[in-house]
């Protein structure tokens, strides 16, 4: 840990109280050598795994709204990391959080850590170690997970004449998005839905676990279904086709112009997109099964090199799919 | 990685152009199996061997000044986080780096790079991933290391009757801090060593692991050496007497009252602070020749408890020695 050099202003609860007393558990788990309260944490690597690294900076004001409910922003925080994982097909084992905070505020505190470690749980996932200091609300979440040796899902892995699958429902979060900004209105039995998708997505652990022996390509839903789907076309040297219509969502109460940017550009589903041989449909959907996950044919892996969208007539759409960058 | 949703002013370089760049040096590396460019980089763990985790956040007018050139700025990011694995005795091997840039100005991020990836190869450890994001600059660094299984050092193995140890000189950079802060005025001999060591710290890595079947306990002073050194008391529920002018310090021409509060309290060290056996004075000094890194006797590890400070005469010095809390 580095020390802080600006003055501080006097709080209630100092650093080491904190980490004592919200983050330091003492758990013990398996291959859990040395936790929090070290320099750094050790753990023994399980024979026959490899370990997937992946970390996630999320800044207030910028990736979650300021007053995000404390719950709401460790489940996202959590949740963001962990689909990495899934998209690996790894099981998520370890987790470093460093903290930027205001203030340490004991109401804000108890409420931000207890689903914290409630999501850590529900994952399998134990906090080892980070860092904590005084700043604007910044988090920056490293997770670990473990993969059986060689086994990891791949975005370079599709193959031509792969089917591409989805999970879930894609563009929820988005129009909660556009709704909370004030850049659209959605009905009222879709906000409670769109809102949930938002603030509390689902990592698809199981899911990616499950597809291990099926899938050849897959990545996670973050920045737009389009431009992630490209990450794939580019890492495999592949290109796509894919019916927009198949796309699942809960969107259909939405017109057409407002549906289909949120569905192909929107970003922040943390849905699994992957690539699996048709001869292997049937096992794609016990793996869905198996994970309790629904899973939907989108398209298919073609040697064209680019992305083509179609609508339900199979015509080509025209559209323009650039997904998020976070510097254009 | 997660989507921005603040709007973002045009830019020169997108954020893929950014990683594909600067980032992204396709490194081959030894248990490397996927690297930058997937959801999580890949890694296969050595048999025979923990790993070890820590991770640093490190932001702008706290961490670090503002105008600090990205050289230096890459440079200390890399040692507080290597510092870490020192303490620990282990080795470097992989690291995630996460960055809120305010800007992405492409003589900086040369520069800045140019010496990361410097620096990492210093250390022997290889950048595997990380995330990037518009912002207030920010930084996280996530740093994994090897170490032989069970032979981590920790900070509560010290036992009575261990003799105290510290590498290096320590109070430099918080010499050179309060410099630049205005709070003193160094003597113009002091001034480059002493900016030296607080821009421009070295991990003692190899220290580090010369001593692991040496050292009792080990810690890196960053907080400062009085309050590091009661992390190892607590730690190992044992007490010190330190000899306040053993600590090796350049600071001799600064009067006791500036001197000592910078050499007990002052932190940003990145030196070891560790405890052996007295039988093994030998033995810490021939790990001192091989690392090329030398190290003082400080003290002595005893059964009281507590951490007594004494002067050359032996006569017990009072004095606060609370050390860097981020949230006091």
């Amino acid at each position: 840990m580095m020390s802080d050099f600006a003055e501080n202003p006097p709080a209630m609860l100092g650093e080491f109280d904190f980490i004592r007393t919200y983050l330091d558990r003492k758990t013990a788990a398996d291959g859990l050598i040395l936790g929090i309260g070290d320099d750094a944490a050790v753990i023994r690597p399980r024979a026959g795994h490899d370990l997937c690294f992946s970390s996630d900076m999320l800044l207030a004001g910028r990736h979650f709204f300021c007053d995000t409910a404390p719950e709401d922003l460790a489940h996202k925080i959590v949740a963001v990391n962990a689909s990495d994982m899934a998209a690996m097909g790894a099981q998520p084992r370890w987790v470093l959080l460093s903290a930027a905070l205001p203030e340490l505020e004991e109401n804000w505190l108890r409420r931000f850590c207890g689903s914290l470690f409630a999501r850590l749980d529900h994952y399998g996932a134990v906090l080892v170690g980070g860092d904590t200091t005084r700043g604007n609300l910044v988090f920056n979440l490293t997770i670990v997970g473990e993969v059986p040796s060689g086994q990891g899902l791949r975005r370079s892995s599709a193959q031509v004449g792969d089917d591409i699958w989805v999970s879930g429902r894609i563009g929820s979060a988005a129009a909660a998005l556009q709704h909370l900004s004030g850049r659209l209105t959605l009905p009222e039995s879709l906000l409670e839905p769109c809102l949930d998708a938002l603030l509390r997505p689902e990592a698809r652990i199981a899911l990616g676990r499950a597809l291990l022996p099926v899938a050849h390509a897959a990545q996670d839903v973050s920045d737009g279904l389009a431009q992630d789907m490209r990450h794939i076309l580019d890492a495999s040297a592949v290109g796509a086709e894919i019916n927009v219509c198949a796309i699942p969502n809960i969107l259909a109460a939405l017109p057409d112009e407002q549906r289909l940017p949120l569905v192909l550009c929107g970003g922040d589903d943390y849905e699994l997109l992957f690539t699996a041989a048709p001869q292997r449909r049937g096992e794609v959907c016990a793996a869905a099964g198996t994970a309790a996950t629904p899973v939907r044919r989108i398209g298919r892996i073609t040697d064209t090199g680019y992305l083509k969208l179609t609508d339900s007539q199979g015509c080509e759409l025209r559209y323009d799919t650039r997904g998020y960058d976070h510097f254009a």
